[in-house]
């Protein structure tokens, strides 16, 4: 994309209304536009984001089989009626009417439905386990939106529900999920630390939350340093093989991690005291198994191989995808702007011409751009005729973590500069050479 | 995708309450839910389409150079009222309050939105040209939805918006936009005649409605015979080349096609009497320029190169997305089904295995399946322990163009048959060749 021909919207100064640090910088990099309390508009820099971390949650939910489709915004209140939710949610449920006066309601999330649409297709233990999951705008009527896309009301969510005829099926499922949000948070640059949590409105008994340690979490947690050291890596994952994801879902859950609703003083005390911490978290995620809560209340059963019909063990799991956005930027900035992980990066990299209108200098960053798609690249060309101070600053407060610096000096000597956002480092390297260098960095993230 | 493990719910009887055929062999091959009235869920094969026919829209907008970007569901009345469409739009509107009693809407349409980003951050002539779009859930509260997705209450629509300095350039971007509509809709595999119309609540006076040709058309449409041998093709398109594009849409708009609103019967019959055609179409797209309307309502103004303050032409350009998955069906089925265009199919081809359970077969089917992952192609496996009868019927309801029959008479003799959805006719095959025969069908289309 050529800067002069795109959207972006960035501020100068810093808005007065933003108190965290995502918000600020998201509002200042032109990714969003707040509409109205908690209700924004996704600017060009910022959708290429959430949808950069939506295929990454799309991606890892199908690695493990799970089957995505798409349940609708609104919902009728008459299933809702059938769990008991409707009257309990609360005033954080949007309630409409339409104009045939029917209630309605904007989903919070999807429990009710895809029990309505497991029993209205599935009869028989024969079309078990089967997990489905969708990624769609939600709505919570917060009473005090507040931190940006944090904390909206109208906010994007991947949540899956998985169907098993047994308690100890549906376990697997849990595990399962747990390795795959691993699995897709690592690929966002991130980590998120599974803490046994509370599970409030959905119900159920097991439950962990995914947290991402910041300054400005909005939870308190408590937890073994050691906790931290773990990480899922490369290692290869079979997703049928009950005992490898259980293995690895104790190994993440082991130690102690909790947040606050759960947190048991005595047990805490036991951990060395060199590794005890207490530190604010973020959520990015959540998994629940809640047996057959909502199958007994909607009638989702089926026929087990006896013939008998026994209501469907389920769990639900979520990934906050537009409030993913924030938390990254949470944990990777610095105060110059943003620094985003290659997983999730707008553009891969910013080509900088130093000196736009020399023909030179010119020709060297449209060849660099062309070759970069050709490679399966996206790059940003900033070809305005800013002085060099401000296309710097473009760059590194939207946080692109390659810079390319293109100028007559370095041309000469047949070089541009390579600069990594996130350390200042810079290289002076052939053309050629710079473009190899990206490929090689963004192995297996295109 | 092996059936065994997807989510496919085909009813075997007809639902009673499905007046057309779309909305038949949706509910059918197990594509949409209904949860309400006007309003389904996508079952994961009807979100396969959906997301194929996302991807097309998006693919060719932004060859135009136009920018995606996500506006939300919800929008805040407050903006309605200033371009005085809040009480003009009437009960199709679903109005909303919430808990703090503010009045808000689930957007129909995004002109005033749209506007809002534009003044909020676009303020010199330098900015321009620009067009932006997004493709997002809509709601219209129909008094009376039906026929499926086809007139449904909550809708999935690209929306695009134009801002330009002058008429002139608003014009190009009118054009523009009807190439790339031309375009969109021959990848899918759609004949869409554009036909003059009328403006509606959007306002303006050049606007023209793509409609598809079927009996089930909501529009009566006149046409000149000759409008339905112009094509497309695979022609060159440079979209900053504002003569080409004007060329493109006088070509496409020169002879008569227009719908009932804009009927002329004294110019209709000043057409060849041969070539005269009444008929009924399906809508699936309109452009409209709508110059000032928006822009001086709500202060979109920008400075001209002489300094001068100036309102922008605009003009917005719909596709009706998830309508798009009905109207496929409509000009493309028979008795048995579905027939999906190669564009738009959900897997690109079915492997039927004739005898489940049979080492030979079995082995020959999971080869196939391996080598059209390995050449990006995306397999059904009908792996099931059904009768072959069962698995063609699904087959043929589903509408994948293309199927792979394996059995054990033709393994003898080393082939399996591959058979066109369309035409119904089979070739024996080595399996090799018949994998190199589905690339090439499908070269430029993955």
């Amino acid at each position: 994309m050529r800067l002069s021909r795109y959207f972006l919207p960035v501020l100068k100064e810093t808005p007065a209304d933003a108190q965290i640090v995502s918000h600020r910088y998201m509002l200042r990099a032109g990714m969003i536009r707040q509409q109205a309390a908690g209700i924004y508009s996704w600017l060009p820099l910022g959708y290429k984001v959430l949808k950069r971390i939506e295929q990454i949650v799309h991606e890892e939910q199908q690695r493990a089989g799970h089957i995505p489709l798409l349940m609708p915004t609104l919902q009728p209140a008459s299933l809702w009626q059938e769990s008991g939710r409707f009257d309990a949610y609360g005033p954080e449920m949007l309630r409409i009417r339409d104009r045939h006066d029917r209630d309605m309601l904007y989903g919070p999330t999807n429990e009710e439905m895809i029990t309505d649409i497991f029993r209205g297709h599935v009869a028989s233990y024969r079309d078990l386990p089967l997990t489905l999951y969708h990624i769609q705008w939600k709505f919570r009527d917060e009473i005090r939106p507040r931190f940006g896309v944090m904390r909206g009301r109208e906010f994007y969510m991947k949540d899956g529900y998985n169907f098993d005829l047994t308690k100890e099926d549906a376990l697997h499922a849990y595990n399962r999920h747990l390795v795959t949000y691993l699995r897709t948070y690592e690929r966002m640059g991130l980590q998120a630390i599974p803490m046994r949590a509370d599970s409030g409105p959905i119900g159920g008994d097991d439950t962990h939350e995914f947290l991402v340690l910041a300054e400005t979490g909005e939870s308190e947690v408590f937890y073994d340093a050691a906790v931290t050291d773990i990480r899922l890596g490369a290692r290869d994952i079979d997703y049928d093989d009950k005992a490898q994801c259980q293995a690895v879902m104790e190994e993440f859950t082991e130690l102690y991690a909790r947040t606050d609703e759960t947190h048991d003083a005595e047990e805490f005390d036991r951990i060395p005291e060199e590794r005890r911490r207490s530190a604010r978290g973020i959520e990015v995620g959540q998994i629940f198994y809640f047996g057959t809560k909502y199958s007994e209340a909607m009638g989702a059963t089926v026929a087990t191989p006896e013939g008998e019909r026994v209501p469907v063990h389920m769990g639900s799991h979520g990934i906050g995808v537009s409030r993913l956005v924030g938390a990254i930027i949470e944990a990777s900035h610095d105060d110059k702007g943003i620094i985003w992980p290659e997983g999730v990066t707008p553009f891969h990299v910013g080509i900088v011409n130093l000196k736009q209108g020399d023909a030179e200098a010119d020709k060297a960053c449209e060849d660099l751009y062309a070759a970069m798609e050709a490679a399966g690249l996206e790059p940003l060309y900033d070809d305005r005729s800013e002085r060099a101070g401000a296309k710097f600053a473009t760059m590194d407060l939207i946080g692109l973590p390659w810079r390319i610096t293109v100028g007559p000096r370095g041309l000469k000597n047949g070089v541009v500069e390579l600069t990594s956002r996130r350390s200042g480092e810079s290289e002076e390297l052939a053309p050629e050479a710079a473009i190899a260098r990206l490929i090689e960095i963004y192995a297996g993230k295109l």
